[in-house]
Order: structure tokens, then sequence, then C-alpha cells
């Protein structure tokens, strides 16, 4: 899929050509640190580094769910890698978890006319009994309708939700249609269904289902949970259009031991800061990833990013005067894990957070800053614009936004948070999928990429301003 | 992927503007002909007939490789088909081959680096000795490299052919890459190896692999032979490139019987001429497919574009005064099986086809037409491009071109043929895969082929052109 996100880069020229204006308003920066920024973006813009994090952490890890091997392996790696690419400060913290592993998903239409599906379970999901289940499907066009059936009236069938995400820039097609994916089975449940399936949360048209996090619901049935492919979506459809009962058979060797614990680690670096070592500047990406695919945009992007940021800075003579802490999250797929555990281990030290950002959607060039700080500190944040404009990042009108995924945690508890916005109109044709691999990274938009969380990194720490004021 | 295809299409309204020009030079048909002409082309392009044949081929039959119940199942359909459609006659005419069964495919890096890989069996590999193989893997660039390994250099090791084929809008990548496909197991069995696998001949970056077919050679022993998808090529040679040995694991279920016999049919409908009912106008497509995706495109696609341009004519008052034939050819995956025992059948009447076109390539709008008929021909070859050029489609300078696919066989033996070129960029990423579904067919490119189709067959069948003089 390289050529179309090829389309998309900004021309080199245009990133080469950063050249401050002369009517740059440069309160927080002399023009000293100044010109050490523009050599910072400069190295960013013609380095492999965060392209061959990348390539590393999917070649010699691969996926790394949460309580696999491959988790263990990512925070060897994470922890080998801060500590050679020159962090001052690296360690470990514990997150625990529940064992689910996602075994088989066989899926066939049985009648009318036979067909094999491609489907995955949702994660979290049980299996279904061994040998499976076969049953008649009942079809819902959205969610809501699905909401709305009878208490009983799915008694037996298997219930599917045949909504289809729409795409667009900024990815708000996934909010509309991931309710399903996280309650379907539940609802399902309540209305009799004895199991429950949906068309993928994605934009592709590839036979590749897209797993995601689901929950059941305190004091409901607990039914097997499963998403088919798009194209395997259209063929139910269609064999349902015909107005005879759809026979569907479901397999899932999906085991959910909640009894079971499963144990990670956030993964922490910093390079210490040099006037105020207390004051923390946070870069957040996921070290997890689903066990489909191998995670190279889910998050290895964030991860080769913001590892690629902090060794850039880690090259100059001195340290910036607040410290940069990276955080590799665990446990973000299945729900936030490392986050939760993350605002526990430091709720002593919250308002330490001086301003944050993580990195965990769209795989294309950033377009645009979004602010979310006090009314104070936008003058600040359009300074930082003014440093970014030549990457073509506008800053946003607004100054409401919450750090994305993990962050958003510390972004709620008061942590100033910046959100920056990608071009996300492929993410979810690879989003939790197979697909979901190296050759979905665009080594220039990559670069554009690690230069922008540079900039804002090393402007931060360099920066006298209380985002929070 | 429907989105890219779209912007392909040709607007509708250039498609509705087909009025003839006052310069055209028309021997062939008269005035009242023409009308006819423009009456079926717009018949044509508002037609959902052709897309409704593919939909209902592939929702009821699904897959169909020759020897399932699939191809059984579509030989009924295609009958049925034509009889619902308005032809005069249909028949089948049976065709034999070998049974073949794909089995599981199992294939991972064991070393340095573990990861999962999606492979696909080639068409007619046997499979691996249960609990399958594991070897170091040698690698060759390209299938040039694995002929000139020396012999006994490969012995036990498994080898592995990396080249990626090229994406062009005719499709000519695909036979520089398919040599390795067709012969590569036989070559590095020559070499000592124990099994062959190769980057899938395919233009995609999705982990589906591409099957098609293979052939052993005599005297040479037979090894298992799989393809691997992009992105898992990519991985392994990723694994490769750090200078470690690198085990791999293929365990593959694939059966080749050759002592038994499969039975499937070439469908054979026709239009009766009303003036010369012994010259015949073909249109060809085959009606089997490989057993993943429900071989929508490959080729649904031209079983729906002629099946929907002989509804078309036969809705006309008159039948055309040639006779128009098409074939629905059985086992063109597995070796052209239809097409030879067409020729054997049909020996004492080749001289009867007048003129031929088949449809098994491409997925957008025809450009172009190739002609390969007798030089006097050639005058009529540009009315007919008079008449298609409204629709996108000029007449190419050649004068040398053979029919698709099966029909090949037909040319080679004299047939006057016509080839048309379609938009080929995007085919490549779908062929052979289990993603070769519905969703690919774009609607508004399918009316145009069908309406280019229908002028073909119906100014073929009016003219009184002898094609091979």
């Amino acid at each position: 899929m390289r050529r179309f996100i090829l389309q998309k880069t900004l021309p080199l020229l245009t990133l080469f050509s950063f050249v401050f204006s002369s009517a740059l308003v440069a309160n927080e920066l002399p023009k000293a640190e100044q010109e050490k920024l523009q050599n910072l973006k400069e190295t960013a813009l013609s380095s492999d580094l965060s392209y061959d994090l990348i390539e590393s952490l999917t070649t010699e890890v691969g996926n790394r769910l949460m309580g696999t091997k491959g988790d263990d392996l990512a925070v060897k790696w994470a922890v080998e890698k801060m500590e050679t690419l020159g962090f001052d400060k690296v360690w470990t913290e514990e997150v625990y978890g529940t064992k689910w592993t996602r075994g088989h998903a066989k899926a066939k239409i049985i009648a009318p006319y036979p067909q094999d599906m491609v489907a995955l379970a949702l994660g979290g999901s049980i299996g279904t009994a061994q040998g499976g289940i076969t049953a008649e499907v009942v079809a819902f066009d959205t969610f809501a309708d699905l909401k709305a059936a009878k208490v009983g009236s799915l008694a037996g069938k298997i219930a599917f939700v045949s909504y289809r995400m729409v795409r667009h820039i900024d990815g708000n097609g996934y909010g509309k249609a991931v309710g399903a994916r996280v309650t379907g089975a539940a609802v399902a449940a309540e209305k009799g269904a004895i199991a429950f399936i949906m068309r993928s949360v994605g934009t592709d048209d590839n036979r590749t289902a897209h797993t995601g996090v689901m929950r059941y619901k305190e004091g409901v049935k607990k039914i097997p949970a499963a998403t088919l492919s798009n194209p395997d979506a259209d063929m139910l459809e269609n064999q349902l259009k015909r107005n005879k009962p759809v026979r569907f058979y479901l397999n899932l060797g999906a085991k959910l031991e909640q009894d079971v614990t499963v144990k990670s680690a956030n993964v922490i670096g910093e390079l210490t800061g040099s006037e105020r070592p207390n004051e923390i500047v946070a870069l957040g990406a996921h070290l997890d990833s689903w066990d489909v695919g191998t995670g190279a945009l889910d998050d290895g992007l964030g991860i080769g990013m913001v590892l690629g940021a902090v060794h850039h800075i880690a090259q100059l003579k001195e340290r910036p005067k607040r410290t940069i802490r990276v955080i590799l999250f665990a446990g973000e797929e299945v729900g936030l894990l490392g986050a939760k555990q993350y605002m526990l281990d430091h709720k002593n030290d919250m308002a330490d957070h001086i301003l944050g950002a993580e990195w965990d959607f769209g795989s294309g060039p950033i377009y645009q800053l979004n602010p979310g700080v006090g009314e104070k500190s936008l003058k600040a944040i359009h300074e930082l614009g003014q440093y970014l404009a030549p990457l073509g990042v506008k800053v946003a009108n607004t100054n409401s936004a919450k750090a994305q995924s993990d962050m958003s945690l510390l972004s709620k508890a008061g942590m100033p948070s910046i959100n920056f916005s990608p071009d996300g109109n492929r993410y979810f044709d690879f989003h939790h999928t197979e697909n979901d691999t190296l050759d979905k990274i665009n080594p220039a938009d990559l670069k554009q990429n690690t230069a922008v969380y540079t900039i804002f990194a090393f402007f931060a720490a360099q920066s006298s301003v209380d985002f929070r004021q």
C-alpha cells in the first residue's frame, strides 16, 4: 500500500526549507536555542533511527500481546534500546492483567449457500464449546438496532451487526463503530443470543478481520464474540438478502482465564533535566500490541518516534532544562492497564507532568497540533507552532485536547496535553489486523513525525512556561 | 479498495454521450444496424445484469476449483443461467483432470526470531510429510539466480526466491515473476532442495498469499512448494539480512493424486445466427477458479460480461447473422484443460470460428482493442473501433494479438482474435488470493466492459467480413 501513502508525503524540499520567519514571536527560545532546534530537526529528518527501531521491534520481537512471550521480549527490547540510545535513567514498573488466549477461529455459512468466512475472536471473548455453535443469524444494521431488540427475541440465535465503519482523515468513523465491538456481546446476550458476530471495525476490503478488546457485563451470560472481514460481512449480508434462513457455524478456541494473572511492565526512560529535573515533559506510546500482525503501526510507529526523538536530543552537549520522560505503556490494547497502573504509581508526582503527548494513531504526516493547556500558555504553544509550521503542522483554534490513548488518563488527571493529528485515512485499513506490518510504515512520513516530536519535546523541556496556567 | 477503482471510472457523461461521428466509415453496418448498436450499448451501460450474475455466482456458488463441489455447482449454475438468459442452445462438453487438494499451510520462521508466516501451497504441489519440514533457508533474489546455483548446493535446504512482481497497467510484471511459480520447485529440487518457497506473484501488501499452478519435471524429485505473502517475504528477507542462519518450518497438507481423475465440463451456449449459423463469433471466459476467494475477478468478471453481452443481444427482435457462441471453459487455472479439450472436440469446425475474444484479466475499464486478424479485415476492425471510441477504447497499431488464456489455443490454431486491454494496475493485488471477492468488482467499470463486449459481438456477428483475410 506504500504507493498511496507516498503520494501523501510532504515534499522533501518543504521539509528541509525550515527557515524561521523574521516575524517569529520567540519568547521561550532565544536565538542560540532556535539554532539547536533547527539542527535537531534536520537530524530527525535525515535519520533512519525511528524506522530502524520499528524494523528491529517488528522483526526481532513481532507481536506482543500482554501476557505472551512476545510481550516479555518487548519489555527487554525496550529497556536495552533505551540504554543504548543514551537515556539517563531507565526502569520498569510492573503491570498486572488477566490471561486471555486467542486460539483458532473457524466460521462458515452453512445454509443457504455454504461459504467459508474469515473471522477473529474479539480480545477477551470466551471460546465456543468444543465442536462450535451452529445457529440462525439475526442481522442488525446498527448497534442501536440490536439494542432496540426485545429481550428474549434472540433466544438460540447468533446476533450480527453489519454496520460499516466510514473512512475519515481523523478516524472519527472509529468512535461510531467501536461501541458494538466493546459491548455488543453483552447486549446480544441480554436479548438471548448464544453468540455475537459483527463486521470488523475497519475501512479496508481485505479478507482480514480486525480484532480489538470487548467486555462482558456483570450478571449477563458470557457469549462468544467474533468479527468478520469486510468481504465476509458482505457475503453474509448478500445471503441474508435472499430471505432464506441463514445458518452460521462459529468455533472459537479463545480462552479467558480470569483467575490467572499475567505480568508485564511499563518501560520508562528519562533524559534528566539540567535545571528543573523534577519537571517532566512526557512522551507516550504503548509497547504491547495485538497478537496478529507485528504491531508496526500500532504502536511500533509511536515507539520509534518517541525513542528516536529522545535519542536526537540526547546527542546535544547539554541536557534540556526539564526532564524528558518516555513512557512505553503496557497492556494498552487490553484496557489501558499500564496507564491505570501508572496513575496509581505516580499519583504523588502527577503535578510534575508539565506537558505530555502520546502517539497511538495514524500512519501519515502530522498536519495539526491540538492544544489542551492553560489559557496563558497558548502564546507559547503558538511559538511552538511557528517552529512546526515548516513541517506542515498548524495549531488548531481549539484548546480542549486530551492526549491519546494511555495518556488520556493523565490528561483527565490534569496533565497539560498536546494531541497531534496525522493523516489517518488509511490507519483503519490495518488497525488490529494481521496486516499491521512493517511495509505499512512510510519512511518519509515517519521522519516528519519524529521531527515534530523532537521539536515538541525540546521546546517544552527548554521552556519555562507552566502549561497548567 | 473500491474508492481507488472508482477514481479510474470513466465519467458516466462520457459513456452516455455516444454519438456517431459524421466522418464514420461504415461499410459493415448500415444506419439501421448502427441504431441497434446504439440501443444495445445504452442497454449494457444501464443494466445491472452482469453485476448481478457475478453476485449470484460468488454468493451462491463461491469458489470452484476443478474437481470440487463448487465446480460441479458452477457447471449447473452456468447451464441454468444460459437457459434463463435467452440462449438458443446450451450444452456441456466433458473435461477431465487430475485430483489435487490444498489442505492446510502452516509456515513459520523458527530462528533467529520466531515469526508466524502466511503461506499457501502452490496448485499441484505435494504436501510435506506429516509433521512438516524444518530446514535452513537459502535465498535467491531472482529465479535466474536459483537456476545458476550448483547442483547439490541446496542439499537439505529450503530454497527461497524473493523476487517481487512489479505493478503495471498491462500486467506485464506477471510474466517476469511467474516462471519461478511454475517451475521453481523442479529447479530447486535439481539443486538438492527439500522444499521451495517464494514471494507471492502479486502486487499487494496484504498478509494474503497468492496461489497458482506449478508443474513438476519428469525424473526430478517432487518437493513441496508454497508462496509467502509479500509482508511475510519481507520479514524473511529482514531476518536473512542479519546474517544468521534462518531456520524455517513448512507443513503443507496438499495432496496430489495423479491416478485419480476428476471431471468437469466446458459450458457452451449459442445465439444461432439467422443467416450464417455455421459461422461462429466466440466469446470466452473460464468457469473454474482457485479454491481461495470467490473468483469474482478471476473469472467471474469475464462470465458476467459475456453472459450479459449475449443476453442484451438476445433481446433484439432478430438474431444477428452469425452465431454468437459463449464458451465457459473448465479447468483454466489448472492448465487450460478445458481449452485443450475444446481443441480436440472442435478440431473439425475450428475454421468456423470467425472471430474470438476471451476475458480473463483486469478489473478496470477497457482502453484498447488489440487486433489479431487478416490484414484485409483491419478496415472493419477500425470501423468497430469507431463504435467503441466513445467508451474510451482505442484500436492499437499492432495486428498480432492472441486471445487471452484459454482462447490463446484457438488463436494459435488460426482463429482471428481480439484482445481487449483493461486497466490491470490492481488486478494482481487480488489475483489467486482470498481477496478475490465481489467487492473488488466496480459496477461502473463492469458496465463499460460489458458494453464493449456487446458491441464487439454484435458487430462481428452482423459483419460479412472474413477476419482470416
